[in-house]
């Protein structure tokens, strides 16, 4: 039983409570990513897990951990971000996304709420995850879709990126692919599909994987835009690959390009 | 014959000075519209023409009166406003677009840049427009699309809002569709087109004229909005154009939704 914030009698009845999964999606521009966090100084930075879970917590009158499968970092945008709690629910689920956007700022939205086994885990039971990130390529300024897309002025070669994005799929030690401190003791991670979207003027690279190293698909879309201006040969993802070098490969491309589409589990 | 900011012998010989005509595109969420213009207390605001003009005095070391066909309101967005200013211009004309927008902030960007005969007026050249109000009609949020559509939960009637779209084409006085203040002693104008588009989830109004008066777009499609809840029925546009009184029609609606699309000459 917990007293905070002037629970109803039996509100927090254990036998009451109940696992949910929520489907959230928002624009990630103003938010300093998923996880809650303090800025050094001790201020309460604006996340999307701290808005989510104080709206919640306000709304049912008790305590929520909201647990979110991805820590998309700050700009990292999502269409379906998934996050489980739980809690002793009496407003009728079909309601719930509502009510909780009723108390949300309008760059993030609860899309759906479904009740769960209690065993189930937004973080380790997620089976796939896919990312997509937007490159706006082309002289013209992305001017409405500027906090969504990556401008890259100079022309691609979009057949020369698909073969490079081929040689990410299948099983690989991805080490070479992740930002320095990703802390991680275990790099090996399997990309089910690496594909290339033409969706004139913008040129979309989308990654489904079984997980992600920090700022691993940054990294991926940096090096495939480097193939694509000439300066590697597709060659370079296995040498990546094979030697684990971050140094070897491209830059890490801007979060606001950035979108968690789906998380399957 | 001007000394600011440092000019070359020539450069303002008023032989060399042509008149240019610019195609200028812009989000204006973050504008306090088109007009150059002070707050209460002195301070500069951050304006479309401000920004624009004061990029081609850096650009061309000289004064520029920038001279915008429609003075769109703060959160009114442009994809095709026009303006026009005398200049004498050493680099060429191709360039001229890039070379100002490396001076403008991401949110403003020239498209095109001409020359025109020294007659080319853009405000009283102007033969039609065209605004665009974007209604996001979806229980769904508008996240990434937010600052360019004005939501309504509400389902409307798309036929019944055609009905009274088409009663507004014509020649009619629009004193009762302006906004109190509008400073128009003409208030008769030419509706050339006025049309509902579905583009689902959202619903747009067209519409085309010779002229607007002051928040008229957004009044009109406030009163079309009411039609199509079933408020108002079309009959209401003949009402609002016969007694010219502002109170018997819809709301302004907000800014945010509205883009002016282009401008004939």
């Amino acid at each position: 039983m917990t007293t905070w914030p002037t629970p109803g009698p039996d509100d927090h009845d254990l036998s009451t409570r109940r696992r949910y999964k929520l489907t959230i999606a928002y624009d990630g521009t103003l938010f300093h990513g998923w996880q809650r966090q303090q800025s050094p100084t001790g201020e309460v930075l604006r996340t999307v897990a701290g808005q989510a879970g104080d709206a919640l917590c306000r709304l049912l009158g008790q305590p929520i951990n909201l647990v979110g499968a991805s820590r998309t970092d700050a700009g990292v945008h999502a269409k379906g971000q998934i996050a489980h709690f739980d809690a002793a629910i009496r407003i009728p689920l079909d309601r719930l996304p509502h009510a909780i956007n009723s108390r949300l700022p309008d760059d993030v939205e609860v899309v759906a709420a479904e009740e769960v086994p209690p065993e189930f885990d937004a973080i380790s039971g997620a089976v796939a995850k896919r990312y997509r990130y937007r490159i706006f390529n082309t002289s013209r300024r992305p001017l409405t879709m500027r906090n969504f897309v990556w401008h890259c002025w100079t022309s691609l070669d979009a057949a020369a990126m698909c073969d490079a994005a081929n040689r990410l799929i299948g099983t690989h030690d991805f080490a070479g692919f992740a930002a320095a401190g990703h802390g991680r003791s275990h790099t090996v991670r399997t990309i089910h599909d690496c594909r290339i979207l033409r969706d004139p003027p913008e040129l979309h690279v989308l990654v489904e994987g079984d997980g992600f190293l920090y700022n691993m698909v940054r990294i991926i879309v940096g090096t495939l835009v480097e193939v694509g201006r000439g300066r590697f040969t597709p060659d370079i993802i296995n040498h990546v690959l094979d030697t684990k070098d971050r140094s070897l490969g491209g830059p890490t491309l801007p979060a606001r390009g950035l979108c968690l589409e789906w998380i399957k589990y």
